[in-house]
């Protein structure tokens, strides 16, 4: 379901959080590989930032007892823009209220997909001003080069697991202004997969089926370097580190990525973005379809024969336990009888295999 | 002057046309090293675009007994948008009228700049389609690569000269919407250039002051690589094949555009980008303003020392006999006296010098 | 065994030669994709040469009914080294004989390793000389960079399989002064390959044990690029040809190749080496050994899970039908009683599925 | 005056010592932003190595009154190849003496170029050991890579200014088995500079004809990375932490080497090598000779107009008061009356004008 005329709305992703056991780790995590830095501390939250990030922040780590996301964040492209949307959002139903504000940025208004996933609306946000120290001659940069690990530039995307894919979707696009610039489909025409964005970038917002039957999980948060061979050097200091690449460097046939996976110690996936991809200028785009043979190059375009399959199942909150049948295997049953949580530690071992 | 509300009724950069007193020559250098493809050929006109531009073409060259900017072409993000500029193109004065449409677009609306650059803005537009063995599985991608040249992936901008950079600027502010992402200015907070989007990219149109004083010339077109490695590439075809490089590869600070500069065989200059620059999705975002000591690092960032002076005052149509004084010389009397106009090749042939 | 002084009469890897069973199909694989040049034809022979090969050529395709390598040529580091050469290696029982020579290259002494690949060592080399047009002011590069696919710039390596790899390594050793940089060890510490050079590069042969327990044939040849961005280029180039990229570009462990695999048409395997490796320059290096847990890394350090099951048993000349029980299984039973040649054709697509 | 025979004795350029007047400001300069270790301190000396150089150190900083070269250190290919040069260096005169060894290697003869410069040859070597911590599963990289800088990967080579280039070359040539693979010549046939090696690099050691006519000094000393991207990323911590980038990144026509050029904060110049450049494995290559209107590209291939002046004077120590007439001027006499030296940091101001 397509709006009549395009809307201008939203301008962009502008922050997402994440929560996180082990928020000391996952802080030092995209401190010290990633070459973020730390914004603000405030309660259970650390807020961080990469460094052409021109906002005050644009992740914020939630101490939690398991990991996934806390919510993502949208900037609206002026006030009354966000009055347009807060007005629509609370008339379809999805709405919760308005939140004073949060650091760095204003008055927000909350809401939930119909998956579940909580998002935010705002428009007044605070800029980030480097300490003199950190200023550049560079001057549409916000900070010099951070001078630790291999540094991310800024926030690119996020990518949801959704029990219903298109469902999510849908509301991406009628309520948000969201245009499908790429999709997967099943043989039957079901969305598998939608690459989502407002900007000319080929997503902001993806949204995978979860194949656990899930609601309102996360699949990975991702930040952009924009060079290739960042992908390469950042590998060498993850591997050297005990960090486990799930996938990459590869590239994608969606969206054109050259990308790598990895979970951050707190058991969030996290993708590394390291080219342009493509951007998409055209108004009036044809959403890309992927099915049947296609899809093989979808997913893996150069690089790697194929992804694991823990990539297509492993989302946070983690829910191994509800892992269903696999190639075409029964499910196990002593497993679907031990309901318990599976700790983010163990999900990550097993992630790793 | 700027709108109160953003304006969004232009989507985005969409063709070019240039002049060309050798057009089978520069068809071959945009063929051949570009490895840009012919779409079509009508009148004097030939029709080209790079392997990821999705419509029917990008760049039109037409043959014509000087160099220059034949017209650039916006597209709308609607019909209805399209309406609304043409309106208020009118009613500012600005308007020439409607044409049918051109090979590759439905009907246009002509305009100009203040400063006489014709412009077009249209909606309805042809898509290429691929020829069967010219398909590629990579779907968000309307043709293989080709195989020649260092092939550019997509037009990006074009650079303006105008006698009045700030008169030029606030028009596609105040008409089009474009955004003022980074400004030059000098001592007196003239504008010496500017660059503007609608995009997310840093800029689709720039202006630059013209050091001649004259109206509505071309400064460069620009086509996208994406990968710094293609401008080592390219310039290793360029050189050993007799072009001159005129600057770059090298890396502004403006815009952080990996770059290099080289002017085709007709005259016109044209720009390759490198790598991916930064994109600005900040709604609000604060112009950049460069000057005084921080002109330097704005204009080179990283790669050589400064740029050749011709990068300042050469454009298409050449003027080269109006140079003004350089270097602390007094014009030079016998050239002023003789107003022919320097042919593109005696002006091309100084340009490399 | 080593020798006790190190032996410096070998200088490099010159030539080498591949027999294919589609000739004309190879040539154009290697001209059209890779960017080589036709040197001479003669016989039934082509010779060809990459732009940055100071040589008259590096690559002889011989028309033949199978794949497989013909010949390797090593060139001498004198002509008093090449007698050196010959005479060790007549009487240690090698040597074949002298022969007048070849297209680009004065006589040279044949011999074959104690697994029955032919080599040959020369000393009396003729230089690529370039065409008028086809020079450079590059002085150090024989001729300019070609405008067809994403050109290799010189020859880099053999890969040999052998029945016997310690036995191979140790003639290289002993006769000819090969160093083994790396080693792969089974258990038992017995040779699964080993990478050799005369040169400062980490490999100029390498020998891996054939699962098949042929004799005498070969793995693969490689050219190289120097820049990891050419893999990305020339993978888009082949993928969209519809050639099967086996592996890669991913880096290697062994070596620290950034890398991709391919077949061309003859069934020959080509490896495109990216970027520099890393060197070796001390004369005493104690040989890099990988076995037990740290094989994985061996073979893979970035950028793809694992090799496919084919690049450890598909050599040329293909020998599929023996191939021994994959996985677990029981050899196939029909097939190991069909003793006649599976094509070329045949194994090359059995290789890429 | 070429050897009859090659000659194999020096094995490659295995370590430097270059004196610095501000000892702690250099180190910190090779440690946070080339990411080099210290590996000893000693006496006055601090002992640094890059994360790929296998041998104890690769370079020695000794705190001295001026900048400039303390010596370079060739390893021999075995202990009699050590025997055999120092037996030759003995009786042609050039010899200094034994020394009992220094930190990371054994025993080594002293002796000096004909122009002064301190050298020393050595085999017994001390290889370094990785603490646990920094150990790293690619076993043929001795330690993991530091997080820290952009960090260089190995000891290149070094350039050295002399008052008479043809004599210190053929006194490496003839001493010490070094090839001549490139040359600049004046009008007269004269070196202006060469570029000499006993490896496949296109050189270990580079001679260039002192413009001051000095004795001794030191041009450059270079590191490697082997990605040309490394340049942009090092370029950006450089500019941005406020050092002078002299020149580049750029690409030499000579040894085809991608670079860019530093001084440290002891005044010694920095050359940062960027890609692989090329290799000679050619044992009778013909030397490259640029010369005339050759000369230029020899000196840039890509990516700037021209080197400053100061690279073609400025050496350590520094003399900068006996800089002759440049672009036209007479000496100013002030100048060239007060004979003082230059402190370091005064020429180094002076270099970044």
């Amino acid at each position: 379901m397509k709006r009549e005329e395009p809307l201008f709305d939203v301008a962009q992703l502008a922050h997402l959080e994440i929560y996180s056991p082990k928020i000391e780790e996952s802080v030092a995590f995209f401190r010290e590989i990633l070459g973020m830095s730390v914004a603000a501390r405030e309660g259970k939250s650390v807020y961080m930032r990469a460094y052409e990030d021109h906002y005050h922040n644009t992740l914020k780590i939630t101490d939690h007892h398991e990991a996934g996301l806390g919510h993502l964040s949208l900037r609206a492209t002026s006030p009354n823009a966000l009055e347009r949307r807060v007005k629509e959002l609370e008339e379809k139903g999805y709405g919760i209220g308005w939140i004073d504000g949060d650091v760095g940025h204003g008055p927000a208004y909350q809401f939930k997909s119909p998956d579940g996933h909580l998002m935010e609306i705002f428009y007044e946000v605070e800029y980030f001003e480097a300490p003199e120290e950190e200023k550049t001659k560079l001057l549409n940069r916000p900070q010099r080069r951070p001078n630790i690990g291999v540094p991310v530039r800024r926030l690119d995307h996020i990518n949801l697991l959704s029990s219903n894919p298109r469902e999510t979707v849908e509301f991406l696009e009628a309520l948000l202004g969201f245009k499908v610039n790429e999709r997967i489909l099943d043989e039957d025409n079901n969305d598998i997969a939608a690459w989502t964005s407002v900007t000319n970038l080929a997503h902001d917002i993806a949204v995978m089926g979860d194949a656990l039957g899930e609601k309102g999980r996360l699949h990975h948060i991702c930040y952009w370097y924009g060079y290739p061979q960042s992908l390469t050097d950042v590998s060498d200091l993850l591997i050297e580190r005990g960090f486990e690449i799930e996938a990459g460097p590869l590239k994608h046939g969606v969206s054109q990525a050259s990308c790598l996976y990895v979970c951050e110690p707190g058991g969030n996936r996290v993708e590394l973005f390291g080219d342009a991809g493509y951007l998409i200028f055209d108004p009036d785009w044809k959403t890309v379809e992927w099915k049947g043979e296609d899809l093989q190059k979808a997913i893996i375009w150069q690089g790697a024969a194929e992804l694991p399959a823990d990539f297509f199942r492993y989302g946070t909150p983690v829910r191994e336990e509800k892992v269903p049948a696999i190639a075409g295997q029964a499910p196990i049953e002593e497993e679907t009888e031990d309901v318990r949580s599976v700790t983010v530690e163990e999900s990550k071992e097993q992630a790793k295999v």
